[in-house]
């Protein structure tokens, strides 16, 4: 553990800088000033202003420093557009994306009690950017799975289900995809077995079902980008909200965290989105960084707020951004 | 309309001739002995006999019908093995799978009432077959999408939507795959405006997360393969069960009716199966042949079967599959 430990900020666009303004809140009430923070710009509203929706030395900052933490960031729809969180990634290496789910203390579409964590494989997949017009009318995009990318991730996997249930699922369409999804189920199961652990594994589309009817029987889910993509998405549903669902990218240097959810224009500005999934990011960053007992802490401030009923309106409360984080501060310094 | 339609019939593997069973007599009490049926095999009983999982003259008769009524095959896991229904979606360009899913009265994750169909491109996609190994350890796929593919899918959507609500949400990926999705949005958002009707869209991730969340924002969703095919079991899954999930998949000189639930060899042979989705099916195949008033016969069945709580074990029931169809059938009959 640093004993300042660099963290680039990047708020980025719409609701990007009030979650982040919130998850900073919660991280100053639990550790003062200890973090050096360094705030850079991407997306929108760069690409306004530069022409590029993040810079070379951002991601020069971002390669030197301990941690990331990062907002949302609109991506325009100018083909000549990267997304910025997609660069990142790529440059950085961070294949791995953590993404836990599980129920709180909050109204949610389906009752069941869960508690389960995505590990998506981040920089492979549908997600290379290779794509071409072949023929006349005719486009065509590369999947790519190689054998060193899954067993990378699933080696991420693996150390969750260590302090888990020890068992991995596999999520894949092998069944059609008998090549890339074949690689990516034989390299992800050996890896598993190497580390003497467990693994099951699931379709795609049988993986939708199932979660949505039992979320609760899965503990870790391992499975490629486009796949963690949507999985990530539906997992957020059943949790009543986007609001509430962190991330860490993760890579061998470096570890970039953020919300699940993305810019939200449509409530930009308002005061009213749910800073719950950016703190909960934080968390996962503090964590990381080696402040495991300050990252329990925020997360049991998180789940006694929302038990209270302080909520945002896509949980069906009133309350606005800044109430949720000052709640959510106010106890993490008292508790 | 023929005067006595022929029908290939494939019950397949595992539980497929158990619901095929019901899903013709359920015909049969609506009809007679109106249809021609003449029963074809494939699947993983047929491989281990013959080392293919469908013959060529299987496809030819398949061709020559009016209309396909396929149970459930098992896909050997041989890498030579070919699955039997991606097989005869390919030959018999059958481009357009539609997919109903409403709320019907059973025990349901999600209390919403919903009624939507997801129009799933059938033939294109990530579903090509064309995957190599392009480097040691690093294997690719090709997804393929195409103006004139996306163009077809598209009008059998908008078919839909003029007898629908009259809007069609496009469902994509366009911020990342800007090529290929991109190519599927536009396409698509081109015929239904030369349709005369209304659209939007929504990302893959967004709409599987909007359909836990608010199923009853869609009607009719027009989206590429493998999407469809996930979004198709999630939207099963708030149906409460795939027993009760039928599909079309339509060419311009074929069509195939199948329940969307595979062959289930787990509970093959209990007597167990949910006949509901393969009689649903058969229902949208009576349809098809211009026997629409038969069709609302049979749904309105089924609607007051449900109701009534004679359902088998995945509706939380205790009725066999025999006891579901004869209910259904005696209905048929009487109303
Ligand atoms: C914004 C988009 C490129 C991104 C993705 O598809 O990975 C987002 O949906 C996510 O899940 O982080
Ligand atoms: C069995 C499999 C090849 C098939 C598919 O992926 O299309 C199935 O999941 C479906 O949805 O009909």
């Amino acid at each position: 553990m640093n004993a300042s430990p660099t963290v680039v900020v990047i708020p980025g666009d719409g609701i990007g800088p009030e979650v982040i303004d919130a998850a900073l809140k919660v991280v100053r009430a639990v550790l003062g000033d200890e973090l050096e923070i360094v705030e850079e710009q991407a997306g929108y509203s760069l690409w306004k202003k530069r022409g590029v929706t993040i810079e070379d030395e951002t991601i020069e900052r971002c390669r030197e420093a301990d941690a990331m933490l990062f907002g949302a960031c609109t991506t325009p729809e100018d083909p000549e557009a990267k997304s910025p969180i997609v660069t990142l990634r790529k440059e950085l290496g961070l294949y791995a994306n953590v993404r836990p789910a599980r129920s709180w203390p909050v109204p949610r579409p389906v009752d069941t009690e869960f508690d389960l964590v995505i590990v998506r494989e981040n920089t492979e997949g549908l997600y290379t950017g290779c794509e071409c017009e072949i023929h006349d009318g005719v486009t065509v995009a590369l999947r790519k799975i190689s054998e060193e990318g899954t067993r990378r991730v699933a080696e991420v996997a693996c150390d969750l289900a260590e302090e888990r249930s020890g068992r991995v699922t596999i999520v894949h369409k092998a069944n059609v995809l008998k090549l890339t999804c074949g690689t990516f189920k034989r390299v992800a199961a050996e890896t598993v077995e190497r580390r003497g652990l467990e693994w099951d594994d699931e379709y795609v589309d049988a993986a939708a079902y199932k979660l949505v009817r039992e979320p609760d029987s899965f503990d870790v889910i391992l499975t490629s980008n486009l796949f963690g993509d949507i999985l990530s998405d539906l997992a957020a549903g059943l949790m009543g909200s986007l609001g509430l669902a962190p991330s860490a990218n993760l890579g061998d240097d470096a570890a970039l965290f953020e919300p699940v959810h993305g810019s939200a224009p449509d409530i930009a500005g308002k005061g009213i989105a749910n800073p719950v999934a950016a703190i909960l990011s934080a968390a996962m960053m503090l964590d990381h960084l080696g402040y495991g007992e300050e990252a329990r802490i925020i997360e049991r401030a998180v789940e006694e707020v929302l038990r209270e009923g302080v909520r945002t309106p896509d949980l069906g409360g009133s309350a606005t951004t800044e109430e949720v984080a000052e709640a959510i501060a106010e106890r993490v310094a008292t508790g």
